[in-house]
């Protein structure tokens, strides 16, 4: 195991019946309660949540509308409505979407300059406004990390941040709270969830991890096992339980703690691809990472047939890629470039796309023509 | 999945000459570096401590001497010079005893009370000092937990203390730092550590809970190699850190969280025959395990055979329970009374007394009588 050092400070409060304590744990006075779609009001999350505000004597202000793959517009204009309203704390109720534009507002608050500057690498963040969390949507783990990711829309940039200020004080994390998430999202969150457990296990330098390994395996087997069930039984307690609670671990640091250096190349790729035709995260993720698993077959053999092993009893390399694809197909996601449109012409320009943001990864070996290479093996 | 709360704020430093680095981590001035019997002179870890104090500007006062099984009226001594000395700090030095003795100082500092009243749960806790770790031995998971074991000589009672005010605020673990670490104290370490997995997985009153399962599974099989490995190589870089990662996550709130309510019903009477005897920890939990196993045979041999099957593809509980003591023997850790030299007529003593620290920890169906059945099966 290589050094590391794990802190993760994020109060994580799991459970039925939990969203209605989020007062209990608020300490500043002035909230901004931000949201979504509307969900939040067709299942009696938003009462829940602005009575127990009412209750604990905090003021807010809303708004909501936040979308999939959050854009930089959206938080700009946030972050003028927060300060214009002098808010002391971002209450994010929703996903992965919502979490992470209440992070960037958090730390944009502060900031005279532009926001992206800090997407960019450009300036060190150095304070940020406290954010609270219900979760709604199971999938992205930000609710319990240092991570956010937004794009710009200009740019056609899907850039993230990695800051210790920004994760979140409290997370409320009610399973109930998902019971109404459709089967689409359950899967691309599914893969999701998967994938950055896969990163990792798949590129880390250091190979001696036992500890890492068993833990990536487990969540890996508990989020397919748990999809598949909530698919029978959408309001199955346990089942959206477990998926929840591997979806949170699945990205808190845990998982990649002393496995030394290791890169999100499949996410790289597929940020370009949702930044190109604004498809779902983990529908891109599952179009890549068969791929990239084929472009690094001989390299990564072992290690694919330990895989498969431990989720498929299968130690086959090439059986286990076709069975993760099977797995894949059978929650309804594509695992072809082809299905979801994409033609082959366009891959020399998503390639270049993704080079940029390759190289702000410090992963400049996935050259245009490596991206290019890797999308045709998913045509 | 239960409701739960998880919460663990200390920070983790992990790895190969991270010892150095413990001045840059402490706030605070004023410092009473506690430490054991001192081994910490021998293998230069001292010297890297007070050099780094030294180069942050920090000012200390030492005080060794803590002894394993650590006792309150080394705790009180302690406070007195604490106070005396007006530190602002303290850091601890060492294994589990000179950090739960670290911890028990740390809150008896600002109690004018008696610091054993928090032990058997007679006033709350309202103030710590920060306690920081420097961990030399791998056993007791207390570097990130909050938890405290303090016995008290006077009334033989082996008592502990559970608040969030006492998670080490940053916690250096270098495995290099425990290459030393002799290996009856590796196996008593494993066989402790088992435990703090094991008490949970055995106990837990919620059925549906891969992941704590998995990850404790995870865990046990790393502790039994990585001890396998360390009696053959005891400066193997990996070994040591895989075994110190899995001892120190045992007991971190992590598997546990979710798993609904669950005692320590092996530690309790373990703790019994370590405060009568003086005994090793590991070596006590060794001996009462396979017994309550066998006690509790009827009820939990669907959960032994999966057990059993994750750690030795053996799913036929008795063969499980045998392969375990087999193991315990194959690391020279007893797990008979006659082993150690307790003769049968002591067993209705330690029964009482272990009832004693039942009847504290709500484990009151834990009655002299089943336990000296308990204590019966171990002879």
């Amino acid at each position: 195991m290589l050094e590391f050092v794990f802190h993760n400070p994020t109060k994580i409060v799991f459970g039925k019946d939990q969203t209605q304590r989020i007062g209990e744990f608020i300490k500043e006075k002035r909230c901004l309660l931000l949201y979504g779609g509307g969900s939040i009001f067709k299942n009696q999350i938003y009462e829940r949540v602005v009575e127990s505000l009412k209750n604990y004597g905090k003021e807010w202000i809303e708004k909501g509308g936040v979308k999939p793959n959050p854009v930089l517009s959206f938080v700009y204009e946030t972050i003028d409505l927060a300060r214009k309203e002098k808010v002391e704390c971002i209450l994010a109720v929703g996903g992965g979407s919502v979490i992470d534009t209440a992070k960037a507002v958090a730390l944009g608050y502060f900031y005279e300059g532009d926001v992206w500057d800090f997407f960019i690498k450009k300036v060190e963040i150095q304070k940020a406004l406290p954010v609270y969390v219900i979760l709604t949507l199971a999938a992205t783990g930000t609710e319990m990390n240092r991570y956010a990711v937004i794009t710009n829309e200009k740019t056609k940039q899907k850039f993230n941040i990695d800051s210790e200020l920004v994760y979140p004080v409290v997370s409320i994390l009610d399973p109930v709270n998902t019971y109404t998430v459709p089967k689409e999202q359950v899967a691309y969150g599914c893969v999701d969830a998967m994938l950055h457990l896969l990163e990792g296990y798949f590129t880390q330098t250091y190979p001696n991890t036992p500890i890492q390994d068993g833990f990536v395996e487990t969540l890996v087997k508990v989020l397919m096992e748990t999809t598949q069930k909530i698919f029978e039984s959408p309001q199955d307690y346990d089942s959206r339980a477990n998926f929840m609670w591997a979806t949170t671990l699945a990205l808190n640091g845990l998982t990649t703690a002393g496995i030394g250096s290791f890169g999100f190349p499949n996410h790289i790729i597929a940020h370009s691809l949702s930044a190109f035709y604004d498809l779902p995260h983990g529908e891109t993720l599952a179009i890549v990472f068969p791929a990239w698993l084929k472009y690094k077959f001989s390299e990564k053999k072992d290690r694919i047939s330990k895989f498969g092993e431990a989720i498929f009893k299968e130690r086959d390399p090439e059986k286990v890629i076709e069975k993760l694809e099977n797995f894949y197909t059978s929650i309804g996601v594509s695992v072809r470039l082809s299905q979801v449109k994409i033609p082959e012409e366009d891959i020399p320009a998503l390639a270049e796309n993704a080079y940029g943001f390759a190289k702000i990864r410090n992963l400049e070996n996935y050259t245009p023509q490596v991206i290019a290479e890797i999308l045709k093996l998913a045509k």
